[in-house]
């Protein structure tokens, strides 16, 4: 069977970078990419069975989360993170003509707008920022409107839109790489392979040192918490659901203990995946 | 002396409601309040002497931390954190006329378009979302572009722009508030009142448990956290920063050996307040 990978488009986004990424590691079946306007779209579309697999952005080293992503997948769905990919994100300022240097808007995503904040500050502090659901749909508008607008896209995205290049290094950080998430269910998943799991929780009650008690029940078989990050319970101020990655499949039987211990001390807890 | 207090304007804002409720709770001086277009700016005035105060978004219950605010105090200026207002956030959609609905873009700072993606969904599937600086920005653009455009904003901006309200309870979520801290220098704090400290830190290691052994000096001394956050530490992926919130002035000497436990087990601290 062919399997459907969806992602955030349209083509030259580092999604579908992502996407073509999770294919290369995992040769021995047949895929076709299939680009979607937002990453809720895409998820969803997982969760229909429209597609068999969703590749969505989930954390970038420089802006951090990317909420829709954790907020969707701990709320709104129940489709199991199969794996992750991460990749360089390396954007370039992209325009009509090379010579262009009155640019007065410039497009792309939110996080890529956040991410070349200062670059944009420093060249164009006159150029207004507008927000597009991604670089390469940005890197499409800036060529129909123009030569006063430009895009933070993708050298690809460039060359397939047949945009100039005006700066191929605007990111304002050296290092600047984005996590993936490969989300669907996965019939091929080895077992004996799997030793990360992402986690989210809610403290069963909202009391001095509940966190540090969750941490303890990691701490008695020295698993090792690679990320952790709270984000709203969306009910109240200062209600906070804890998001957690750790380098364990806690669904084996040597963690049966661990996992008893977080579901006593959690009011809420869904295991999002074990990769 | 006139204490100037800068926030995220123009006039309209919620910062502006935000600025405005910091004065009533502190009537025993004079004040001016003074608009900046971003949030950095209004960071940037108090660092530089230009006024006194600034008022600025850090967290929402639904949309969760306002990054650029956080990562600023941490990393680019040394201004102390004072004090915290929160205020109820009500957005809602306004146009040039009452019976407006053809309605194709519609403007709002990021953070209202998200806290309203379903409401907008739901209700104009076909409108293209425009971020703008802030939410009384947005709503003087709907007013110059007219009827096929919209803008998220409060109640108060439709007023002081003269726009209708299309439609007053535009959030998705029941219960929407944003805490803003306020910033710079005071003369004037009681230490004896003073009952929570802002903080940010690096662990020395990153080895398993490193947070766990953090939290462990907070349990010390029974401190109560009421907020964790982790940020990238822009460095590499998978390293953070964290942001905690704890219900003690840590700077008092009965909690010596809680900073001092603190301090030996990071690479970095900063204490962002005592408030």
């Amino acid at each position: 069977m062919t399997v459907q990978v969806g992602y955030l488009g349209p083509v030259g986004t580092f999604s579908e970078q992502a996407a073509q990424q999770s294919i290369v590691n995992n040769m021995d079946q047949k895929y076709i990419l299939k680009a979607y306007p937002t990453i809720p779209q895409v998820i969803w579309a997982v969760e229909k069975g429209e597609i068999q697999k969703g590749v969505v952005p989930v954390e970038n080293s420089i802006e951090g989360t990317v909420s829709v992503t954790l907020d969707m997948l701990a709320h709104n769905v129940n489709i199991p993170i199969q794996g992750e990919v991460v990749i360089d994100i390396q954007h370039c300022l992209v325009a009509r003509e090379k010579g262009a240097n009155q640019i007065t808007k410039v497009y792309s995503h939110p996080l890529a707008l956040a991410q070349c904040r200062t670059f944009l500050q420093d060249n164009y502090p006159q150029a207004c920022h507008i927000s597009t659901s991604s670089t390469a749909e940005a890197v499409i508008l800036a060529k129909e409107e123009g030569n006063s607008s430009a895009a933070l896209g993708s050298a690809m995205a460039a060359k397939i839109y047949g945009l100039e290049i005006i700066c191929n290094k605007a990111n304002d950080f050296e290092v600047n790489k984005t996590r993936f998430l490969i989300i669907g269910e996965s019939k091929d998943q080895k077992q004996a392979l799997l030793n990360k799991t992402s986690l989210c929780l809610a403290l069963a009650e909202n009391k001095p040192g509940g966190l540090y008690e969750i941490l303890g029940e990691f701490e008695k078989m020295k698993i090792d918490l690679t990320k952790i990050e709270s984000r709203p319970a969306k009910t109240e101020l200062g209600n906070y659901i804890f998001f957690i990655d750790c380098k364990a499949n806690i669904l084996e039987e040597k963690y049966a203990d661990v996992l008893e211990g977080l579901k006593a001390k959690s009011s809420f807890l869904k295991i999002l995946g074990t990769y």
